[in-house]
């Protein structure tokens, strides 16, 4: 079987990414560097080397049964004050050098995925404060060869970027459209600070896929796949459960602002419809994808309402609520009784479409384990894993 | 059968607020009442005096069957820019004389409810800038004899006030509960502003009652139950659908919360969750209500979900999305066919319990249909109805 995660994190350690920075901010990189404070624990450890150590990834990911992998970004790029994924859109008097940081990344990215050529699709970063740069560099990314497509921030409610579906981003989804580069949207960002305590951080628990979600219609309603039948947009490690409950209701917003009838409702949303030849979860089922990362066993009935072809699975490695290393087991656990076409999909075979990755010169590593294997259920779950894929709750939740 | 909406909306015209508003405002109020431009256009219609005009309101609820109702406000109190309920919090510079215009609404809301005695519950106002003027007005207002409560203003992401789970607002809380005081947080409220542009306010439909719905999670994750158990929570106007849908959500990452696992969702989560004695549904069936206005056909199988008594029908008077003239029509429509006891808790007997309608009174009025009337089913729907309830759509929405 050839296993593709569609939900990989990769980055540099630190200072490994000067080489990368243009030379004229190395000074101020130096003096950041000098008193930046890591707050990731996990970027400490002596594993934060799956991170950037090329031969020890490989090596750990063959073992883990996958040949190929997506890659979004981890680590902490130059002038960041955190890791870039959640880190909040600068102000304008920080953009400058934080743009200086992701661009530092993309080059290191585009390096680190040469070193595994055809297994490595990296996701390049960009930023949202200007929208000619960003264009810029979703041309150069890919003619570096960054399969992964790009990676949209999270707009927070009060960000000092506008919404998603604001029509100045429309470069974006343009060159994207035009250069069959993927958007992908991750879990984790879009959400509003939070203050350090422990309410608030559960509360931010219970609400932060949501606010990931909201590109889905931020982006449909502002017509974006109206305009580009051909875009591809993914939304990784945010679950899958949440899609047919949410296509339901975008839908019946939908009939109700081409209802034609008196209330406010319909009025106001009618003049946004009015741009829009499909109802939401047509567009869901021609442009939209889901990073379902560590699929569990109460997504799959919903597969057929979610649609096989547009579920991609995904270990995210390395981190801890991720499958390694027990992948095997993970897939075993969710998969081992549906049809072996739908499982080499899901696995594989849309990952391949959506992120270019050969099947065919993926095969001939030898990687991943017998189709028979995946076929046996799991009986036992295996002691230590953290994944949320072997917890017993099989609930579906609301978002 | 009696039947008291749980949803009416009333306010005063804008110079009317004037003899309830301290005089020493009175000539700032002259000089911005000049200028103010009021942004809705119904309040300028001569339909608006329903707000304010007692015997044309109760006329005409009483020909739509309705014989009391809860009161929540509608019309621009002095030195709002706009609607108090939806309006956002004003910075600390607007603040004084903000507070000095809601309360010359909860002045004016006393005398009009006494223009109906023991038929109007008025929810009183209240502004989160200030926790002991709040607190100072819970308390007076009870006294005034408002026996709606009060409306909890939602707060935004990005509001210039702390989120509803902040301790700061205990005193609020634990004054309500002392005082036997309902907590009522009304939909439309909490969202983020929004541009006046088509596709924003197609976004701003789909999700602001979500934003409505966070009060429940943060009032439940903040302890706000857990620490007073005899307090009467309200969420108006939001619909009923999305709730047994979140609460399976909520109680899910409860037990991610208090799993003991290793992972940072089981370890930041388990901080909050280490306060709370049950699952979030459980507080929402011991001290949670939904007034869920113009109830659809679609909501009743999920009655036994919310539970019956946990929900109060309301008309929305004098909205255009409410059931006015045809509130009859509506309620045959959604409840000719429940059981007749649930019927009565549905459409008064919990509206009774939580605001304190006396049954016994308001039977002597005489007003509304014979429960032969409500058991016969609906086969046409009324001309030019724009209420939802009235739609043919019958999706559960996720939120």
């Amino acid at each position: 079987m050839i296993i593709i995660s569609a939900d990989g994190h990769a980055g540099a350690d630190l200072l490994d990414y000067r080489p990368y920075l243009e030379s004229r901010y190395h000074d101020e990189f130096d003096d950041w560097a000098k008193t930046f404070v890591n707050p990731f624990q996990d970027l400490a450890a002596p594993e934060a080397e799956r991170n950037w150590n090329s031969a020890r990834r490989q090596r750990e990911l063959e073992q883990d049964g996958i040949v190929a992998e997506v890659l979004f970004p981890n680590t902490v790029p130059p002038f960041f004050p955190s890791g870039s994924l959640t880190a909040p859109h600068p102000g304008p008097q920080e953009y400058e050098r934080r743009w200086a940081g992701i661009k530092a990344h993309n080059r290191w990215l585009a390096d680190f995925c040469a070193e595994a050529e055809g297994r490595r699709a990296g996701v390049a970063q960009i930023l949202l404060n200007d929208v000619d740069d960003a264009v810029e560099e979703i041309k150069r990314t890919a003619r570096a060869g960054l399969k992964g497509g790009i990676l949209v921030p999270g707009v927070a409610p009060g960000a000092p970027v506008p919404p998603l579906h604001d029509p100045r981003y429309e470069p974006i989804w343009r060159t994207c459209a035009e250069l069959g580069v993927p958007v992908n949207h991750h879990g984790g960002t879009g959400a509003p600070g939070l203050e350090p305590n422990p309410v608030a951080l559960a509360v931010f628990i219970v609400e932060v896929s949501w606010y990931a979600h909201r590109a889905l219609w931020h982006l449909i309603l502002g017509g974006v796949f109206e305009r580009h039948p051909d875009l591809r947009f993914v939304l990784t490690e945010q679950g899958s459960d949440w899609i047919p409950g949410v296509l339901k209701t975008l839908d019946y917003y939908f009939s109700r602002f081409t209802s034609g009838d008196a209330t406010a409702e319909a009025k106001f949303g009618g003049m946004a419809a009015g741009a829009l030849t499909m109802k939401p979860s047509e567009y869901f089922a021609r442009n939209c994808y889901v990073g379902a990362t560590f699929m569990k066993p109460s997504e799959i009935p919903l597969r057929y309402d979610i649609g096989v072809d547009r579920l991609m699975w995904g270990s995210d490695f390395p981190h801890d609520e991720g499958t390694f290393p027990y992948s095997r087991e993970a897939l075993r656990r969710t998969f081992h009784d549906i049809p072996a076409a739908e499982r080499a999909r899901i696995v594989a075979g849309t990952a391949a479409e959506v992120y270019g990755f050969d099947l065919t010169a993926l095969e001939s590593y030898g990687v991943g384990p017998a189709e028979a294997e995946l076929t046996v259920p799991l009986t036992a779950l295996p002691e230590g894993a953290t994944s949320p894929v072997f917890n017993p709750e099989t609930i579906i939740r609301a978002w």
